[in-house]
């Protein structure tokens, strides 16, 4: 078995972390750039990650996240939050990045960047608020996939009020929605989910062949 | 640097496929585990990947993938396709599935299931679709780090007629809409993307603290 399949058999989503244990800093980084590294669409990541480490906020956003303990017990949570809208002017500094990064003459990706904004200009705000949080998803796999191979534990959440969080973090100012959230840390002994038995569809219902 | 983090820094959105080489049944399989194991909403794994490797099939997709030569010159192609609703049914089945898995007495996850049920309701079917639709992201972004470790290449495609790949393959009648795809296989030498830099947002710019 790859050693990465059996990572992700060891990780489940859990429910009661060891409050005491915190991830080291180089670690988290290594999490953090696997965000970093996710594709999206064009390449623009037209997204934010916010992590949240203050103990007077999370005590705060918890009621809005049913009062899920991993809200607060977690070493770190990691709010995944989509671009509301794409502006041209972001679009424009993607460009001038790739420009910049790959060392090409100024101007020479003006072709690509007027492709984007087209694409853009073609879809409603919903569509495209919808496609920047698709991407975040992408994100999430990625950072749950460094947690497992880390053997970090990890507790993907989309049960939390959206709104709620976007009025306590102050995101609609900074044209950003919450996503999806992800805590991350070290399991607690008592957390008698870490036994349970991996529940998935069988791969000849999940996968089909053409 | 973790291997996990070298190996994402490796891959890139290969354009240009070497037609010759393809991917081991062994390996496939490992990509199609990294699927499976992906986590979902409440676990219900409410998606189809399809792997599609009949020639004649690829060439009839490729005019609705904007002729992009990777539906037919990849080893093989993946699709994700997002359930369009969710039949209490499958809930049942699922609810079944975890009750055996775990060894549990019929009927001790009713309450579960009409939970999981509950919450289906109360969604339109837009969202239940979109909700679907983002939980295909989680599972492509385990395939794409899936295919890192392994080394092999793989191309994330938004850029489909998803209406016409849907008709194509039938997937309305199995309440099934394709939502993304993936080309998996090995890089042409030829393919120039290769030595290009990634580009990504600095972390400064794609991280908040708070």
């Amino acid at each position: 078995m790859s050693i990465l399949i059996s990572s992700l058999n060891w990780r489940y989503a859990t429910k009661k972390y060891n409050t005491q244990k915190k991830i080291a800093d180089e670690q988290l980084h290594v999490l953090l750039e696997a965000i970093q590294l996710a594709p999206t669409s064009y390449g623009l990541q037209a997204f934010q990650a916010i992590v949240i480490t203050d103990p007077e906020l999370r005590e705060q956003l918890k009621p809005k996240a049913w009062n899920q303990p991993q809200i607060t017990d977690a070493s770190h949570l990691i709010l995944l939050c989509a671009m509301r809208s794409i502006p041209e002017q972001f679009v424009d500094q993607y460009v001038t990045n790739m420009t910049e990064t790959r060392g090409l003459e100024t101007g020479a990706l003006n072709g690509f960047g007027g492709f984007i904004k087209q694409k853009i200009k073609e879809q409603s705000s919903e569509q495209i608020l919808q496609w920047n949080k698709k991407q975040t998803y992408i994100a999430l796999g990625f950072l749950l996939a460094a947690c497992a191979d880390l053997h970090i534990d990890s507790t993907p959440m989309e049960g939390f009020e959206s709104e709620a969080f976007d009025e306590i973090l102050g995101l609609e100012p900074l044209n950003l929605t919450s996503s999806v959230l992800c805590a991350v840390g070290y399991r607690s002994e008592e957390d008698t989910n870490q036994h349970l038995a991996k529940v998935r569809r069988s791969k000849e219902g999940l996968i089909l062949w053409k």
